[in-house]
């Protein structure tokens, strides 16, 4: 029955729009989860979670394959399917370089938890807000898209703050820690903070590239 | 005569297959050598090795610009001549990967060659594996992409498997190496096999973007 | 006024090639004090010129959001929009990138500055009078792509160079070097230069995806 081609004919666009915004309601859960880890950090429980990033992170992935099943299976879409495709693939990935924070965060079990890692898990959080914000605006993008755009700056601004952040980071760790291990580990910790910030980015990016096609 | 008219005219479809095909078939040279070079790892022996490798990337990179000219002389393709390119581009970018860990061994020298290392290269070959499989379905996508979603669904498991592979050999290797150097250099390494099997997955997620536009 | 009716119908075509060209001035520009930065370092010096690259920054992405602010009020352009809007915005990570060389320089401050980090930035430099004549070649990509061709092969080359040159350093670097600050310093800076190239050549790819479409 689902492939049947009455199925594939009759309209079904208002489906993808709740979907798109769950990815985003995803991505605010996982950005939350990695608020709690940093800010209760300790070396004891920053595996547990951890575990439970990867329980939403999971719940990421089923959400973008049910996107790409129902791109196959239908015919009218509001936008270029392959618009829709990677804009669902890369609200994946901004969930997936969150899991990737929280694991290294886990696996590595630095000694201490800077306060800047802190500060750059809540740009993440802002990072999450914004897309929400931006993604509710995709079902009028063709009438308006002014709001879109400012999501959209607001992503680009986020991005700029967290390289800001973890470049004073890393000058200052160069300065004060002189254990090398230590220095690794934060270091590749806050990068890979930092990068969650640059997926979420390219979110924005992915839907400057609608407005352009579209608007 | 290669650019005259009725060459160009002339249908020419079955001809990116094989190109395609023989590209995936680099992928699977390289990733054999790269097991070699790490099963029978020496410092000495190394660069030998690399040497061996970089010979087949030249001849990737030779087959990924012919795909290149043969969109430039030729009207009609079987999918978008943008999608072909970009395929045949990231087909090459596995196998650039391959060499760039090649080369990294080659070139630092490491000690000692973890077991992981070996592990990686193995599921390195496994994801040149599914990509044959999978560029063995394109000229059948239009009517079953069953197959093909099977072949990209093998590509992201690997990739995770990878992952998991390579942290938790990163976090072994901040508990038991205490050589500062020997960390870096084999972090680096490490890091550079788990990025060919993502861009293994990128082919996978190129072929996605494929079914969606045409299946 | 600038939404009007009349104004979006014109004709606007010329207009986009100016910018781009503008864009491709302000690589060249970035790279030129990146060159100053590095020929003339000292730990208190470098800070004051990465300033002055930083504005070039600025300037640039101002002009990438000029691009996308023209493309979001004209009808007719010369290639599909969201060519238009990914080259663009890739000539500007190529900036971005530079900044990113820069600051970490004048944030790293590393005791000494080795010659291939010379070498390196006149690499970035040749990528940047490469890039210039690509986009010079835009306007007559449909006549004619020979040329544009060519200079994304050097692109290539360049790009292949930078590469052999970091990993040629990063090698003397874990031979010669014991101190591990300064070497996980002047690792990321290589890195950032060889991925300055490395986003240059992105900028050929996206021209030969062009080139694959209209040519």
């Amino acid at each position: 029955m689902k492939n049947s081609l009455l199925n594939r004919l009759t309209p079904k666009e208002p489906k993808f729009f709740p979907l798109l915004k769950e990815l985003a309601v995803v991505i605010q859960k996982a950005s939350d989860l990695l608020i709690d880890l940093i800010d209760h950090y300790t070396p004891e429980s920053a595996m547990e979670h951890y575990k439970m990033i990867k329980e939403v992170e999971r719940a990421g992935d089923k959400l973008s394959n049910k996107v790409f099943d129902e791109l196959n299976t239908t015919f009218i879409t509001p936008f270029d399917r392959e618009d829709i495709h990677s804009l669902a693939g890369k609200l994946d990935d901004v969930t997936d370089r969150i899991n990737g924070c929280a694991r290294r965060i886990a696996f590595y079990k630095p000694q201490r938890m800077p306060k800047s890692m802190s500060r750059m898990a809540l740009m993440i959080k802002e990072c999450g807000v914004s897309i929400s914000h931006a993604v509710e605006e995709l079902d009028v993008l063709k009438k308006n898209a002014h709001k879109a755009k400012a999501y959209c700056k607001e992503l680009h601004e986020i991005e700029n703050r967290a390289d800001d952040e973890y470049q004073s980071f890393i000058m200052e760790l160069f300065e004060c820690e002189n254990d090398s291990k230590e220095i690794i580990k934060l270091k590749e910790i806050s990068y890979e903070l930092e990068r969650a910030t640059d997926e979420a980015e390219q979110v924005g990016k992915i839907i400057k590239t609608i407005i352009v096609k579209y608007a």
